[in-house]
């Protein structure tokens, strides 16, 4: 059986869309996804997204990691199906139903509403979140004080001069593991460069340095709002790109930013099954 | 202009395969290679393949690295391109006319002739190719005295009780490197497991370690012929599959090993100039 594809982006984090709209797929085990996700002897992406028919909205996204197992929920992904499907479109995900729609500036996406409490973080005692009174040495100081934000995943935010002057690779796994962070966490080192810009890099949680983490982003902005240090809508510059972060009145982070369409494709389900 | 593609790989070492036969290609630059090949904002590939009209062969055959530049030859990118044209095939390439056909155990290449001479591996100055003088000391004492072949491009290779025993990330770099090779040089750590049989591990220049080498398993099934360790065909395994290597009385040798199409696709020419 012959199985079409779309290979799409966002900001560089790449995805394999297989369309199950009109009609169903085979199963997609474990074994088929990390077979698929190989970048020398599959198609090779960050996550494979599988669309299907909902009963709760539109359409159904699931996600699922380069070694096969399923993810909640991915704002680059679903940028990235929402200029494949076209027009506004509610999404249910395993996260819960995301709205995706065109805007001059890209795809925007509803990214849910942030948490701040210690425990929904979570961190592993009560604390104030807005300035972690926790550091850890770098190079010529600490790295100390972030500012810890859950946006569908647990993030901490260090504002620093020059993101790109921390050694984001030695620390990054280090805090990630800390036992402050009970479910680990995912490490923003920012600097505000502007009322409407920050510059970001990210180490995401069991993936290390990325191109572009939508979270991430989301994470840093809405820390950096509760800072008082940017207003309500930003622009955060990312290694892979630039997305628009904005904090509605009520409460809900929008994502706006671009997604692509690499090339198409086709394979035979047999080669992978 | 939409451009069709075929990605394949041999032994996981992977190209997207363009075929000119028919009609000619917008010019390769070394920007539009390079896009193409990026794993997450194109196409993703080691080494870019285009197939083109010849005067002097069947077809021509042009292969570039990911980075843009053009290379020589690559036996696992012959093997692919067999595969795909069909038949026997001869195709002119930047290294010479290499010849493939199909065989009951995949593709067979034509490698060409091995040398030994110690200019033309080339070494730094006169000695013994069939045990070097050197060595370069590793955990639990040297690796020492290798084979020096060049089979189009040079390779030292080290005989040793368990290539996967030896941290070859560490000495790997430290041997290519060596004032003694002037022009670098790959290195294999092989183990010969029967007079039929090779095991290896390969620390490509430039490249570093690879899932299968086309030459260093040339290299060292000669190696290996020429202490007498083996016989004059011999199945070398890699970490990412077998392939057969014959040294024939006529002084050639012959590659034989899988190919595989992994999908077919096609791009928009305009998203990548």
């Amino acid at each position: 059986m012959r199985i079409a594809f779309t290979k799409m982006h966002g900001l560089g984090n790449d995805f394999v869309v297989l369309d199950a709209r009109e009609h169903a797929l085979p199963p997609l085990t474990r074994d088929v996804v990390a077979a698929l996700a190989d970048r020398h002897t599959g198609i090779g992406c960050d996550q494979l997204v599988l669309i299907e028919p909902s009963q709760n909205a539109d359409w159904r996204m699931r996600i699922f990691n380069s070694d096969g197992g399923e993810v909640e929920a991915c704002g680059n992904a679903t940028r990235a199906v929402g200029l494949l499907i076209g027009g506004e479109v509610s999404l249910e995900t395993l996260g819960g139903t995301i709205v995706a729609r065109p805007d001059e500036r890209g795809i925007a996406v509803d990214m849910g509403e942030p948490r701040f409490d210690w425990n929904a973080i979570p961190l592993g005692y009560a604390m104030d979140t807005l300035a972690m009174p926790v550091g850890w040495p770098i190079d010529d100081g600490e790295l100390e004080h972030p500012v810890a934000v859950n946006v569908g995943n647990p993030h901490a935010v260090f504002f620093v001069d020059d993101p790109y002057a921390i050694d984001l690779a030695s620390i990054g796994p280090v805090i990630e593991h800390d036992p402050i962070f009970p479910e680990r966490v995912n490490v923003n080192v920012a600097a505000v460069t502007a009322r409407d810009a920050i510059t970001l890099r990210v180490w995401e949680r069991g993936a290390g340095i990325t191109r572009a983490c939508g979270t991430g982003a989301c994470a840093t902005a809405i820390a950096a709002m509760r800072r008082g240090l940017v207003d309500r809508e930003v622009t955060v510059t990312l290694p892979g790109g630039s997305l628009v972060i904005a904090w509605g009145s009520d409460n809900r982070i929008t994502m706006t930013g671009p997604a692509t369409v690499s090339y198409t494709g086709s394979f035979d389900w047999g080669d992978y099954a």
